[in-house]
């Protein structure tokens, strides 16, 4: 919300517009058979507009079961998954089910702001683990992070804002810890729909007893376009699922029936759009790093499915600096600051890139901008 | 959700087939030209499938403050309205800026059991304030029971469950306590549209400084059918609301853009139909009154909106009772003891029977087959 407030009085010349790479979702519509498809539902099915189960859809649940089962070779059941308003109700859900205040849940830096504020909002301390080369994060580091009163360790693959991408083997080594520590392990996996590789990005819900140990969450938002419709998912133990109802029931009621109508309709009939969808962010984010790496003294640190984590050169703070950056050089993006306790100095030396709504010859424009950036 | 289950596995005959008195909100959906407006919509316009402002959309919190300035001869600024995902999440996001764990606020009981969840799950005291006669809360009762941590009064009316529609006066001295204690006053007004009043129901708003004490809470769904959309409202200070915004971005992100469409679309387009739903709503309570008030032993206590609170001749628990109304006589209603602390007897005396959704004929049929209840 802050950075959009920095847009507000400032104009830019017709032949220099905004570059704006500070957006996390997509700003296009999304394809107009799944606009017809739920203008069809709103006229022709009742139920579209009156209340549904708490949890969701039934026949949404075992299609989510059924694509999760099948892309990460696992078992879920289709009671094992909870349709939320969003995927950030989703998280908000889990910790509820899983600490209080005075407890403590490890999130890797930079972390996402949302995460850090509902945390914030109950009480609970999240507790930083930096990550490391290639923004990943270190199990042993997290290990030693973990007391008496630690609740959870959440791990966002593809990451927001880094970009990086979490090796397999990696997030089975948090698996492994956190069973052997017996606390929950979240992974949050919005952006999974872009992430660049072939297969499943890991092994844990094909791991016997899996669900004593991790919930998964994802969005419908990004894949298909429907982030004006709130439609999230959360699959966990049904032991879980039980105190997660609550906490919709409470807060929600029930997920909107429309938006869920559409993610059905598109997880059933536009997987090939998706993966041209994902060709096209895959092609920009190559597009990106090869742009930014020519500048002198900016480093791509991490990047992938929507982000890259740059460092820049300036001796200037990024919570500055890419104030500035809006009425010099006609580019918004989020300072490092923002995803960063305020002590951590790494804040200050990066920004999040959000290219994934920039086309080839804007990231190149994008590149001469930040190179005109006078310190 | 508990009640629902008590359907599985019982049949009904098809001469008598089940009443179901359980229901708080409509079943039917939208008018056919408010579901051809959000279709349209959904063709026609992007955004109504992208994010939207965290506080809703601009031109609809324009449409509610200019609604309720008028209705109520007040002042209410777009800046003091925020749209929501239901008016669960309203009361979710005004508690959450007034209170935390060890607070307390106060409950008139009958409470609405969502209002009791969500104060649980926060570690809020829930203070019980029994009602009196005709259902009304005494603030001379309420000013005894504010102590140190006492952060809000929360009144419903038209109420749920027992329906009671609190004088213009009674609500003024709950605001007069409130004031004078520097605690809020949350008026939850989700059933507004069905009030037997002519007139504003209240004159806070009208009031000087209204916004240092009054919170109000509205929802679209009952009035336009949207339930399914999860659409409401909340009214507070600017100064509250930049709080509100900072949980509503944290939990919801934005409000869903076709729910925020429909209900704009309601607001403009539907006041004569409404009108025409409200009568038939009063129709159907004054036949329930009649009805229930000829069964001996019966009596209703109170009525209005959807609901009439009944406390029934049997020496047994209403907890007991309305399960084993589902099979005896085909009833599904609501048992006291759901809107009761546990440690009041009163619960157990009582029925809520919404009987919004049920016509003249079935009306009578429900009288005659409670009269069979035996003991």
């Amino acid at each position: 919300m802050e950075a959009r407030r920095w847009l507000a009085g400032v104009t830019f010349p017709a032949d220099r517009p905004l570059i704006n790479v500070s957006q996390a979702a997509p700003v296009e519509p999304p394809p107009v058979a799944l606009r017809r498809a739920m203008a069809d539902a709103a006229m022709d099915r009742p139920e579209a507009h009156l209340y549904g189960p708490v949890l969701g859809n039934p026949d949404l649940r075992a299609a989510v079961a059924a694509e999760f089962s099948r892309s990460y070779g696992g078992t879920v059941d289709p009671g094992q998954v909870a349709i939320t308003q969003g995927c950030n109700q989703a998280f908000c859900a889990t910790i509820t089910t899983l600490a209080r205040a005075g407890d403590q849940v490890i999130l890797p830096t930079p972390w996402y702001f949302n995460h850090k504020m509902w945390l914030d909002m109950q009480g609970i301390a999240a507790v930083p683990l930096p990550c490391g080369e290639g923004l990943l994060p270190d199990p042993d580091r997290a290990a030693a992070l973990i007391g008496p009163r630690t609740r959870a360790i959440v791990l966002v693959t593809p990451n927001n804002p880094s970009g990086a991408e979490y090796p397999a083997g990696l997030v089975g080594r948090f698996f492994d810890l956190a069973q052997e520590r017996g606390i929950a392990l979240i992974l949050d996996e919005t952006y999974r729909d872009f992430d660049s590789r072939a297969g499943a990005p890991h092994d844990l819900l094909a791991r016997p007893d899996w669900d004593r140990t991790v919930i998964q969450l994802y969005s419908f938002s990004k894949a298909y376009r429907l982030t004006g419709h709130r439609v999230g998912a959360l699959i966990a133990s049904t032991a879980r699922m039980a105190q997660v109802e609550k906490f919709l029931d409470t807060v929600a009621i029930c997920p909107s029936q429309l938006g869920q109508i559409g993610a059905l309709w598109g997880m059933g009939n536009l997987r090939d759009w998706l993966a041209g969808e994902r060709a096209e962010v895959l092609a920009r984010r190559d597009a990106t790093v090869a742009a930014l790496s020519g500048l002198p003294g900016w480093r791509v640190k991490s990047a992938g499915a929507y982000f890259a984590w740059v460092q820049h050169p300036l001796a200037e703070s990024s919570a500055s600096l890419a104030r500035r950056m809006v009425a010099d050089i006609g580019v918004l993006a989020l300072p490092g600051t923002m995803f960063m306790p305020p002590d951590d100095p790494d804040g200050a030396r990066h920004l999040r890139i959000a290219f994934a709504n920039v086309d080839a010859p804007r990231i190149a424009q994008l590149a001469e901008r930040l190179a005109a950036l006078s310190g």
